[in-house]
């Protein structure tokens, strides 16, 4: 079975999109997922264009990949500049990575009008850079931007600058379609021409300006490519790259090709949604393969024939890539998924329990509500043991009140809680100020409980985040919120949903406290 | 020049989106827009299955289409159905359209497992549907349901069902990708053998399950038929159709192909837009061609070259399918992206402007406090009218206070604002309500200085986004609020930041109601 190595760019192409603003701690956690599915390449950003990236790779210094390789990715010199007097080529070398990409001219319209220097001059740059970097002991893949545009200009220079590349030690030559441009058959035909030409391994790099860049990144492994690049979701600048979430299953499902384990396709569908919920965007639920409603039936025919047998109106087995099959009336899938989340979580529960059915219609009513549980397992967790009678509480809310108030025009607002609790008899009421209101009534509640628990003391707040649902409804627009909490041991997160962020965020900060204190007990 | 007809089946396939419910209003408006861009065919409706859709085809009668043919979708007849008896059959014949397309099967599995009949029997249902529609001097076009899943399994018995509709009178054949499972290769392999049989139109639809629709489309048109189906914005069941927003430009823009005009592809964008906002979706930006973000440029390298020359990162001009290029104000990286803004606003601001470096320096530190001006081109334009002096105080605050209250834990919590503001020397105190503590605010602000400009009344607040800046602190987060405005003839965005969610929404809203006063006086 041929085998074709996935490159993965979320964490710097996909970062060039509008909406993508990774920090630190959100790439470390991605990166941690795609060596889980198992991409064999994580690029993890431009060490030389960007300080937070300089970070990351500090970070990564400290973490062990099961089987990814890491990857720093950089510019060729500046032509003014000596190799090794270079700041982004010297970035690179800091980054500490076993591989580096560099990326080169190809096309001569950039090599006048974008650098301004000679034909000759770029391949000197290119030899230079990639040579260097193989003689600090550093792998080298080569990007060759524009690499179909250029060919389509001036084929002859276009191989020529692979070939300069590869002499230098570049060891596999990644071919760009960097604007996205190409239709298929150019693909095919262009690289038909390059696969004869280059022995050692190529790769290509496709984006989505005409909506083909999955196809044409496919049509190059049929070409007999080695390697394919891509990002999750598709995220990229302009219209993005192409997405691996497509490209994965086709490769494995369609053209029968090793890429990742079959258990490995499996987590396709979570680590897309982690990923859009770490960018702080909405799913795309018509997302080919892992979107939700991809196997979602709408009715009539369709659903009729599907029940019969599956494969009428589904091209694969959702399973396959961690998908389900939604029948939107009635949902029948649900079953065995919970079942095997409870096992997930250690609680005893059984196909035959009798209130099986009534977690079913909890947990879709919730989520008809809005609340949605990926990022937020401590919050489903406590949905099943409440259900299941093994929920606990362990105080009161007698009433809280969040003030917010603004005196002046200069001045910022002024945020403050008070809260009344009641914990076996004895009734705490105290007050505390934050910086906005969610903060104050975080303060307040912790301060009032810790003296019961003082176990709470050790639980931080990581991450805040907030979604508004329903679009174009204004400030009265319902919003989830996510919080991931932490003891210095584990981390959950919880969630709630509301019109009012405050009455969202307090649901939120309840579950995560009683995800703590009952993980204590059980 | 080659010629391909256009079949768009935004209200029918298009409408089986999961989010998407048009009425007949809707798909009057966007029938209208569809003839104006140029299709040869509207699939408007299936009326044997909706009643809404014999409304519609009801409708039409009255309406005088400038270049497109209507056209009524159904199924051929039920196999227990005598033709003349079948409703579906009668429903296609009121709908009162030249054309009818009807779709039959093609695959043994359907054939066997859907319908429950024999291979002969389904050929006689395809038969007598087209000729008995044919007799009635109605033009027949066949989609050929599953077509090449049923290739695959049963070659000659798919040709065959080909043949008998062909037979009957169907004058174009569509082949189908129902399932959306194929590969482009796959679709060149079938096509280069269907093609050397049936003289006479071929039309292709295909699905998007695989991300392949458009390339499976376009590959068939590489193979020589004649008719592309496909919906706007790719709207449709599961993973959606093939995209016409795609295909058009391809078509016209990279295959050299005849089929609407140029000028009629400079509303492309638009139609694009339009269809989402009838089908109250929000539009996706980074579609290719006619996403906001399909020429946007964030920084650094490209901003550089795209600016010296568009095409180095352009594949088209962005102004054949009514896109523009846009340099995203985040990155305005210096005097002249800031000295285009202030044109586009009707600033009129000189590269010798004195205060043009107070600006930009304001604008950097705005930046790097969190403020983004992306969607928020509202706030951006106060930002320069301030610095300016351009800019005008409507109202003053003496303060506000925003109040949420949980009495019990059985009760939702309750948001109250309070709010004192003095508008040329007169002091207004008012109080509202709201779903929260932000509309609230919202309502009680609007409420005091509508008394003096009653011209915000006009204004809706339509969008409400907030995103988590610094991930990582908890409830401590940074967050930015965006604020979509509107009054019914243009939107604006605006911006805040701030801890404290209160204060950021404060800011984005006094922005809003600023910028709509400021308005009407220039």
């Amino acid at each position: 079975m041929r085998r074709i190595e996935i490159y993965d760019t979320t964490l710097r192409d996909g970062a060039q999109s509008e909406d993508v603003s990774f920090s630190v701690e959100d790439k470390l956690l991605i990166t941690k997922k795609l060596d889980d599915l198992g991409v064999h390449f994580i690029e993890g950003g431009w060490p030389g264009a960007n300080p937070k990236d300089v970070l990351f790779f500090q970070e990564m210094r400290k973490v062990s990949l099961k089987s990814a390789r890491l990857v720093a990715f950089g510019s060729t010199r500046k032509s003014r500049n000596k190799v090794s007097d270079d700041p982004n080529i010297q970035a690179l070398l800091h980054a500490g990575t076993e591989i580096v990409t560099l990326f080169g001219k190809t096309w001569d319209l950039h090599v006048f009008d974008a650098l301004g220097i000679t034909l000759k001059k770029n391949l000197d740059i290119i030899s230079d850079s990639v040579s260097y970097l193989k003689e600090k002991g550093i792998r080298v893949f080569y990007d060759a931007e524009h690499f179909f545009d250029g060919y389509l200009a001036r084929p002859e220079y276009a191989v020529k600058t692979l070939e300069t590349a590869q002499a230098a030690g570049a060891e596999c030559l990644v071919l760009c379609d960097t604007n996205g441009g190409m239709m298929p058959w150019q693909v095919r035909e262009i690289l038909t021409v390059i696969r004869k030409t280059f022995r050692g391994p190529l790769g290509i790099h496709t984006h989505n300006d005409s909506e083909m860049a999955v196809a044409n990144a496919l049509t190059a492994v049929e070409c007999g490519i080695e390697q394919v690049q891509g990002t999750v979701n598709g995220f990229g600048e302009r219209c993005g790259n192409a997405n691996l979430c497509s490209i994965l299953p086709n490769l494995k499902l369609k053209m029968n090709i090793n890429c990742i384990s079959d258990e490995q396709l499996k987590h396709l569908f979570d680590v897309s949604r982690f990923v859009s919920e770490i960018a702080n965007l909405p799913h795309n639920k018509h997302q080919a393969y892992v979107g939700e409603a991809a196997f979602a039936h709408k009715g009539g025919i369709h659903v009729h024939a599907v029940r019969k047998k599956a494969e009428t109106y589904e091209h694969i087995v959702p399973g396959k890539v961690g998908n389900r099959q939604r029948v939107l009336i009635s949902d029948y899938g649900g079953r065995s998924n919970l079942l095997e989340k409870a096992r997930e979580y250690k609680i005893n529960l059984t196909a035959d329990h009798p209130r099986l059915d009534e977690i079913l219609a909890n947990l879709k009513d919730l989520e008809h509500r809005g609340f949605q549980f990926e990022g937020a397992e401590g919050s489903f967790e406590l949905v099943m043991k409440k259900a299941l009678g093994r929920h606990k509480r362990f105080f009161k809310l007698v009433g809280f009140r969040v003030i917010v108030e603004k005196r002046q025009e200069s001045e910022d607002s002024l945020a403050e809680a008070t809260i009344m609790v009641e914990v076996n008899g004895q009734v705490e009421h105290t007050a505390a100020i934050g910086s906005g209101p969610v903060n104050a009534l975080d303060n307040a509640l912790r301060k009032a409980l810790e003296k019961f628990y003082p176990v709470l003391s050790d639980v931080k707040l990581l991450d805040y985040k907030v979604r508004v649902l329903s679009a174009g409804a204004g400030t009265e627009s319902k919003v989830r919120v996510l919080i991931e909490s932490g003891d210095g041991e584990t981390t959950w997160g919880t969630v709630g949903v509301s019109e009012n962020i405050i009455e969202a965020s307090w649901q939120a900060l309840v579950d995560s406290i009683e995800y703590k204190l009952l993980g204590r007990q059980s």
